[in-house]
């Protein structure tokens, strides 16, 4: 754990990317006690000069040779073979590393962390690193959570809207591009997705193994699990990216343990810290994407009790995925940690 | 019924629209046996020329002094209005109407057809209108109708990705003028739908009623019902429109009677009629909307059997809005009606 100090060094591993600008905008909102900062990239972003609380901060190019001495946090958010490299290596060496990535997530060692949801399991980090959810994730157990606690989760069903954010920079020029020559009548240059993803919508987030699944939807249901401590709940996913820059938006179908009105739902999650209930829809006042990009809560809306099946609810849920879905939810852990 | 002919006067009622356009080019592509052709249309667009199977064909204005005299065939695809001032009246005239609105889909002396499903329904022809499901409802249908026989159907969660094209012409043109005005950094206009829905996703097709599901949702629900003369099957809907041209996508989950292995429900799918079974994710082989448009056939992919319940199956279902979600299937009616 993290000896307490009035300010942190803290490291960026990957923080000229989608998620890293945004760690360096929430820890410069959220005034977090930084002594210094240090910035890593691959060489290509390298020099590269990033500003957060006021300070400039030269970019460095994140090598075998890196030194770390000093950092007392690392928030990792590049590949997975960085956090696979670095992360253990930091972890082991008295850096709490805050990673971002699949690699260490259903470690039992690792907690896997919503602080709105399972705080507690901070006090189990054995290895010093703690991993942040997927995106999708944790905007589905925080609106899972009030509902479990009120009337109980027997299953879940979800279908997941995810835009290109979640894949990172590239994929958003990608978007953008596609769009451009599109728009143009000129011809679509694919490269980050296996198929143009302007206008279109692809069925697959991840890689696929032997049972169908794409790698999304397995680890929105061991994750799920593993942060709601329930690890038999009965969730099935459906994964899709949409032509959307950020946000990701899920239609989640909820089987309840027991009956609960429509409002009730309602009232249980905006009770829940880091939930915003926006749910009007005859008003036209739902969650999009939107609306809610650059947002710091999860918003909920079309709540609506499932006839089709005894104490079913359906909701709609959109989360910036680069803030709570990453950035925000690794800082909201430090905070934690340094408390 | 109509009476065996050589040939027949066929009228499209909302010719200049997004599924009259596409009427014209499936009636030219299967050679259906036309004697004449009547296009009409609002004042907007009158006086527009249009082809078919070799001819040129003047689009008229629709109004109440209209003659309709010898028509067999009307093709109604215009508005809800439309639909109700015209539908009625030339059912009871002689004419058989084939009607894509909402109006008549419901009314037990309407018989409402997807031909692969349930042409034998056309029998129960009472008041000389036949309906065509919604766009969203006939892709489902298409997919179930064979799970249904191989091994029964207990719950349907649906959730849907809906392309504008469903909305029409208009709605496309907003989709292509919002996006070029964001690729120009200039202001949006929104008209067609009540926000801007490029790169965004709107939870909402068509309006809301008391019980919080939007129209789109409760007739999937009801059509679904009607069309597999399951009236108390258990589905539930949601429905969102996405930053797409054209095709329809869902998500479908579905609890079956009996257990069912995927290969098995590949199997049962590849032998309905109109359905294409497009599935090996490990070579990135799935429906998209990009792939999918202008296909006649409702596209199948990531049938994976659903762990989170017994006899639990998952699908992802592409087709054509304005073709088999349409034009195409109002087509297809008529041919079975002059055979």
């Amino acid at each position: 754990m993290l000896k307490k100090k009035q300010a942190y060094t803290v490291a960026i591993l990957g923080a000229t990317g989608a998620v890293g600008k945004e760690s360096l905008e929430i820890l410069e909102e959220r005034n977090f006690p930084i002594e210094t900062l240090r910035l890593f990239s691959s060489k290509r972003s390298a020099g590269d000069v990033l500003s957060c609380q006021g300070k400039e901060y030269k970019v460095e190019e994140l090598t075998e040779a890196s030194s770390f001495a000093g950092v007392d946090i690392a928030f990792v958010s590049a590949t997975d073979t960085i956090s696979r490299d670095y992360g253990a290596r930091l972890g082991a060496t008295g850096v709490v590393v805050i990673d971002d990535s699949a690699v260490f997530r259903m470690d039992p060692d690792v907690p896997l962390v919503v602080p709105e949801v399972n705080a507690a399991a901070l006090r189990s980090m054995k290895r010093g690193i703690v991993a942040i959810p997927n995106c999708t994730t944790t905007p589905l157990v925080m609106a899972l959570k009030p509902l479990r606690d009120i009337a109980g989760i027997k299953r879940v069903v979800v279908t997941t809207f995810q835009s290109v954010s979640g894949t990172g920079s590239a994929a958003m020029d990608e978007l953008v591009d596609q769009t451009k020559a599109l728009m143009a009548f000129q011809d679509v240059k694919v490269q980050v997705y296996p198929y143009q993803i302007a206008f279109n919508l692809l069925p697959q987030v991840g890689s696929f193994g032997d049972g169908g699944d794409c790698s999304e939807e397995v680890k929105i249901v061991q994750e799920t699990r593993k942060i709601l401590e329930m690890p038999s709940l009965r969730v099935t996913a459906t994964t899709v990216r949409v032509p959307v820059l950020r946000c990701h938006s899920e239609a989640i179908n909820v089987e309840l343990d027991r009956p609960l009105k429509a409002n009730d739902a309602r009232a249980a999650l905006a009770e829940m810290p880091g939930v915003i209930v926006y749910d009007d829809p005859v008003k036209k006042l739902y969650p999009m994407p939107f609306d809610v990009s650059g947002k710091d809560e999860v918003y909920v809306g079309r709540v609506r009790v499932d006839e089709s099946i005894t104490n079913g609810l359906n909701l709609w849920v959109v989360s910036d995925n680069l803030r709570k879905g990453a950035a925000l939810n690794a800082v909201q852990i430090a905070e934690c940690l340094i408390q």
